[in-house]
C-alpha cells in the first residue's frame, strides 16, 4: 500500500492496493506479443464481467472495450490502458517473472492493465450517481507500428467520446510524483530508407563509375540543413542517420547505397516539412552527381500533443492525488505512443505516473530486461483515473 | 650576337642578329594594347614592303598578312608572330623601356614579332628557290579574348594553309635552349560565374531563408567531385573556385552568393564535360535547398594541342639550330594561348625558345613589370622558323 | 484613455493616461543615443522631483535610480524602463516627431519611461502604506552592447532587490493584450568572426596555393553539426553564417577568407557550448587542410530567462489588468535584451505590454523608420506595474 | 606459328613457336597459387638444366635464377618471368584447362613462364659470343603483395646487373603489337582502412552521442580535397573510398564507422603526400568533431616506372619484331606489378606483348574466368627478349 509520501492511494479503498498488485503480477507472469493478446484480453474481459454493470465488447481480437453508462445522460470520457509486452528476455529474478520465455513485460504495460480493471471497478459501484459514461479502453499493439488504437479509432471506440486519459508508468519518475505534459509530449518516430544507385567499376578509375559513396556522403551533409536552417529554433526536430552501408573491398567502388534514419518531430506541420526536404535534398544531390535514387518514408505514431485544458483540469487532479510539490511539468521525449491516435479524434492528454524508486534498485529504464516498476505506483495511477472523472463527468451528489 | 653556346644564330647572316634586335628594341618602345595595334601594325607593313616580293595585305585593321609565293607549286606553311602589348606600367630601367605610359611588352610578343620580320626577308631571298608558298602571319590581339586568331581565320589566313608554326620567347627556359611539347601545350582558360538566389533575412530566423551561403559551401564542396570523381586521373583538369562574396554584416543572411572561379583544361573533350558537370551540379544543389541560380560560362582560349608528326619534324630542326642536348620537353601549362584557333582548322605546333638568362638577370616571369628577355634568343627563333621551313616546304636546290 | 476592451487602465486615475502620454511625447521630440541619454535624464530626475518622497540619484551619467523606501521593512521590489533612442531617421508623420535628425525613439523606449514616471507618481502617494521599497531604474544604453544594464548592476542598483519586473511596449501585440514568457524570452546574440589564412596564388595550381575558399566552405558546411547534431533538440540554438567574403577575381586563389555570423541560444550552457564547438570546428578543418585561422567571438546580451514563479505572480496581475482572455503566452524571441543583466543577479521577469492597432496603422515593428504605439498601451503598462507591486510587496490596508 | 601480319616471329627457328606453346600448354594444366609454385619452379629448373650452358639456382623456394655467363667480360641484363597463377575456378573449355581446381592462370604468366624458358635455349646456344651475362628471372608470387620481386632483389639476383626487361602478355592489345610506355606505366595500388570511434546511442538524442555517420561522410567529403585540390593537375592521382560501413538499425546511431579505400599513384613524392594529407584530413576532421581515429595504410607495389633510355633501345627492338605501324604507345594503368621492385634497384623497362584476338574470340580481361591469350603471342615475346638482348649487351660477330 502507498505510504503517506507516495501520494493519494492511501485514500482509496483498502482493497485497491492489493488487488491492483495482483493483477499485474498475473498479467506480468503472462506476458503476450503485440496483437497476440489473446489470454491477456480474456482475462480482462473475465474480470470485467465480474464487476457487473459495464457493456463489454472486443473492437478487435484481443481488445476490450468496458462502458460504464450512467443514469443520466450526459459527457463521456474514455480512459486508455495498454496491455502488449515485449520481444525481450526479462532478466529480472523475483518470483513473478515472465513465463513465456522470450517475452516480457518491459515498459509497464501490464500495470496499466491492472490500475484501469480497478478503476473500473471502483466506478462501476458509482454508475447510479453518473451522468454520462466512463469508457475503459483496453488496448492492445502499442508496440508495434501501425500499433491498435488507430485500429481502435476505427472500430468507432471514440465515438461520442468528449475526452480521453491515459496513463503511463514512469520508471524515470520516482513513485510518488506524477508528471503533466502541456502540448507536445511525444515525438514521431518515423523511419526512412535512401538508396542511392550509381555505377559500380574498378576504384582505379572513378570517372567510369558514378560514385555513391561520395554521393552517399553529400547527402549526410545536406541534410543537415534540415534541422540546422530549415526548421524554426524554436521548434523540435531531429534528423538523423543511423546506417550507412556500401562496398565490401578495397577495390571496388559500390553500385549502391543504403542509408537508413529516422525523424523525430513534435508537430504534423514540421514532420510534412522534414519529409519533403529529405526527399527534396536527396532528389537534388543525386540529380547534381547523376545517379538515381529511391525514397521509402515510413510514418511512426503522430506525436502525443495534449489538449491545454485537459491537462490544467487532470492536473488539478493529479494535485489532489499527491500533492502540488509532487506534480511536475515533464519535457518532452523523443520515443513515440500511439495515444495520439485517439488526440487526432477527441482531446486528450497522457500522464505520466511515477514508479521508479532508487532506495529498491527500480532504476532499469523502459525496455530494459530488469525493467521493474515500484507498485506502490498502482494505487497512484488508479486515484488519479477517480479524481479525473470525478472532475470531467458529472456525478449526482 | 649568340654565342657559341646559344645556338645556331651564328649560322645565320651577320645582320640577322643585329636587324632583329633593333626592330624589337624599336617595337618594345612602343607597345600597343589589344586590338589597338595601329602603329605596330604600320610599321610591320612598312618593313615589310622594303624587303620587296610580297604579296602583303591587312586581313583586319591591325593585323598584316605577307605572302611568299613561291616560283613553283607546292605546300603552304604559314608562320605566326603576336604583336599586342599589356596594361603593365613598366618597371625596367634599360634606355628602350616603353614610351606608352602604361603600356608594356611583358611577354616578348616585341621579340616575336621582330623574329618573324627577320625570317621574312631571310626567305625572301630565297623565293626563287620555293615550291609553294610561305605565309608570315603577323597577328594582333593575343593577350585579350576572343583573341584575335579567331578573326584571322575568319578571315581566311590559313585557306589552303598545311602547316601552322608559331613560336614564343619563353623566359623560364634558358636562352639556348628549344622547348618542344607533344600533344597537350596549353590549358584552355575559361571562367564561370555562378550566382545563387535564395531568400535574405534575420539570422536569428533561418527558416524564413533561404540561406545562399549555406547553399554556396554546399557548391564549392560538391565542385570538387568534377576533378576527383569525373575526370579520368589521366587527364588533366583544374576546377578553382576563386571567389565568395555573400553578406555585409553579422546579423543578415544575404539574399545573394557570387561565385567565380576557373576551369582549365586541355581538351575539348574534358572542357564540354567540366561545363555540364558544373552546371550540373549547381542545379543540383541549389534544387536540393530552394534556391534559384544563374550560371554563366565564358569560353577562353581552346587548348594548345600540338600535332605530333609536325612537332616531330619541327623538333629536328630545333635539334639542327641548337643541338640535341638543348633541345627539351616541355610539360604543358596552365595559361591560355590563341595559336590553339589555327590548330582548330590546321596542324600546328608552338615552340618554346629559350630566352631566360639567370646571369644577366633575366628572370622575371611573363607579365611581370620587369620582365626581359636575352636578345640572343632572337637569330635562334629566326634560324628554327628557317630550318622548319626548309623541312616542311620543298625548296629548289 | 483605454476605453473599455484595452484593459484596466479605466480604472487608474483620470491623469495617468494624459499625463503619460505628454512625457512620452515629450520624449518622442527628444530621443538620444545610447550613453548619450543627458536630456532624457535630466527630464526624469526633474520630473520624479517634482513627485517628491523618492530618494534620486545618479548610477551613471544618464541613467536615474529612483528609490521609494515604505514606512515599514520589507521587501525590495525593482521595476525598470529604458532610455535610449535608435540612430535611425524618423518617417513618421505625425505632429511630435523627432526633432533630432536621424535619431528616434524607434523601439518604444520613451513609452517606457513615461509608464515608469507615472508608476512612480502613483506609488508615491501609497509611500506610507508600503512595508519595504519600491525601486524605479530608469537604464541608459539598451540598445548598444555592452548595454547599461550591466553598469547599473555593477553600480549596485540592485542590491538588497528581491526581484525586479521589467516591461516592452510590443507593436506585434496588439493593444489590449499583455504577453507573457516562461523562462527562456530572448537569445543571447552573440557575433563570431572566422578569419581562414592560407596560401594565395594562381589558380591554375591549386596545389601551389591552400585554397581558403574551399576551407571557408568545408567549416561552413561542418558548422551544421552544431545545431542539428550537437545540441538537444528541445534546447534552441541558432548558428548562422552571414557573411563570406574571399578574392576578387577569376584566376586568383586568395590567400584569405573572413566568415562572420552570428550565435543565438538562450541558456548559457548552449551558448557556451556552441562557442567551443565553434572553435573547435574551425581549428579542425583548418589543421585538416593545412591552413590557419583566426577566431573571434563576442558576447552579446545574456539571455532573458523569466523566473517561473515571478511570473506566475504577475501573470496574475496581468490578469487583473486585462482579464483572463488577453493575458497571452508569448514564444520566446530571437533578439537581445539587456534586462538579463539584472536577473543574473535576482529573479526578474520581462513583460510585453500590447501596442500595436492595425485599426489605426500601428502596424511598423520595431526599429522601424515608422514604429509607432498605440498610447491606450501605457496606462496598461502603469497598470501591470502598480498590480504587480501590490503582489509582490506588502502595503498596510 | 606467328603468320607475316602477326610480327617478327617467323624469323625464329622453327622449333621456337611450337616448343613454347607446348610449355605454356603444360603450365596451365598445372597453375600453382603464389608463393605455393612448387611444381612450377621444378618443371622450369628441370627445363633450364636440359638445355645445358647455364648456372641454375633457386633464390627462393619457388623461384629459379638462370645465369647465363658470357665468354667474355660485359654489361649484364637480367629478363624476368613471374610464374604464379590465380584462386579463380576457370570457365574456358579448351582441352588444356587448369587441372588444379579453383585455381587458374588468368594473368598470362604460364606464357611469360614458356617465352622466357625459349629465350634462354635460344641464347645458351650463343653463349660462345656473349660479352658479359643475361640473367633469366623466373619469379614466384607477383599475384600476391608484398610480392615476390622483393624477396629476389633481396636475395641479391639484381646484383651486377644493369639493365633488366619484362614482358606481359596483354590481352586488351591485338596480337602482332607490342606496347611501349616511357615513365610511368602502373600504379601503386595502396590501401587504406580509417575507424572512427565515437559515442553510439539513441537517434532521437543526437546531443548524447558523437555521430560518426555524420564525421565519416565528412570525412569522405574532405578527402576530395587531396586530388583535387592537393595535386599537380599534371600529375596523376586517384583516392577513391569504397567502403563505408556503420549502423544496423533505423535507431540507434552507431559508435563507429568504417571507410576502406585505395590510393593510386604513380610516384612516390605523390603517393606519399596523398597518404599524409588523408591521415591529416582525417585528424582535423575528426578533431573537429570530438570523436577518435584509427588509421591504417597498407603500400602496395611500388609504380612501375620506366627508364627512357633503356625503353628508347627496347622500343627500336620492338620495331624490328613487329614494324613501327605496330608499336603502339600504351597509356599507363591503375593496376599494381610488382616489376616496381627491380626498378628500385637497377633501370629497368616493362613491355606489353599484345595477345588479344577478336577474331579468334580472344576478348576476355586479365584475372576473368575465360581469360585467354593468342599463343601467336608466344614467339613475338621471345623474338623481342632476343632483339632487346642484341642491343643491350655485346656479341662477338
Amino acid at each position: 500500500m502507498a505510504d503517506e509520501n507516495k501520494g493519494w492511494g492511501g485514500q482509496l479503498p483498502e482493497w485497491v492496493h492489493e488487488q491492483a498488485v495482483a493483477w499485474r503480477k498475473h498479467l506480468h507472469q503472462h506476458p503476450e506479443l503485440s496483437f497476440e493478446e489473446t489470454e491477456t484480453a480474456q482475462f480482462v474481459e473475465d474480470t470485467l464481467r465480474s464487476f457487473g454493470g459495464l457493456i463489454i465488447s472486443r473492437p478487435t481480437k484481443t481488445s476490450v472495450l468496458a462502458r460504464l453508462v450512467g443514469a443520466y445522460p450526459g459527457k463521456t470520457l474514455a480512459l486508455r490502458a495498454d496491455m502488449d509486452a515485449l520481444p525481450i528476455a526479462e532478466e529480472n529474478t523475483f518470483d513473478y517473472v515472465s513465463q513465456n520465455p522470450g517475452v516480457m513485460h518491459a515498459c509497464g504495460h501490464d500495470g496499466h492493465t491492472a490500475v484501469l480493471l480497478a478503476t473500473a471497478r471502483l466506478l462501476v459501484e458509482q454508475k447510479e450517481r453518473l451522468h454520462g459514461e466512463i469508457r475503459f479502453i483496453f488496448q492492445h499493439a502499442e508496440e508495434l507500428p501501425p500499433g491498435g488504437a488507430r485500429e481502435l479509432v476505427e472500430a468507432g471506440v471514440l465515438d461520442g467520446v468528449d475526452w480521453i486519459v491515459g496513463e503511463h508508468l514512469a520508471a524515470q519518475l520516482p513513485v510518488g510524483q506524477i508528471g503533466v505534459v502541456y502540448g507536445q509530449m511525444s515525438a514521431s518516430p518515423d523511419n526512412f530508407t535512401i538508396t542511392v544507385n550509381g555505377v559500380g567499376g574498378h576504384a582505379g578509375f572513378p570517372h567510369r563509375s558514378v560514385d555513391t559513396i561520395a554521393i552517399g556522403a553529400q547527402i549526410v551533409t545536406n541534410i543537415q540543413h534540415i534541422v540546422a536552417r530549415y526548421t524554426d529554433p524554436l521548434e523540435r526536430l531531429v534528423v538523423s542517420v543511423t546506417q550507412f552501408t556500401a562496398g565490401a573491398s578495397h577495390n571496388v567502388l559500390p553500385d549502391k547505397v543504403t542509408l537508413k534514419g529516422t525523424v523525430r518531430s513534435f508537430s504534423e506541420q514540421v514532420r510534412k516539412q522534414a519529409e519533403e526536404q529529405l526527399q527534396r535534398i536527396v532528389a537534388g544531390i543525386v540529380s547534381a552527381h547523376n545517379a538515381q535514387f529511391e525514397f521509402q518514408y515510413v510514418y511512426g505514431y503522430d506525436p502525443v500533443v495534449n489538449d491545454e485544458a485537459l491537462t490544467r483540469i487532470v492536473e488539478e487532479a493529479a494535485i489532489e492525488v499527491v500533492g502540488k510539490e509532487r506534480v511536475v511539468h515533464n519535457p518532452p521525449g523523443m520515443g513515440g505512443e500511439d495515444f495520439s491516435a485517439y488526440q487526432r479524434k477527441v482531446p486528450g492528454t497522457f500522464i505520466n505516473i511515477g514508479a521508479g524508486n532508487i532506495e529498491k534498485g527500480i532504476v532499469y529504464p523502459h525496455h530494459h530486461p530488469r525493467f521493474a516498476i515500484d507498485e506502490d505506483a498502482l494505487a497512484n495511477g488508479v486515484a488519479l483515473f477517480i479524481k479525473a472523472a470525478e472532475k470531467l463527468v458529472d456525478w449526482q451528489s
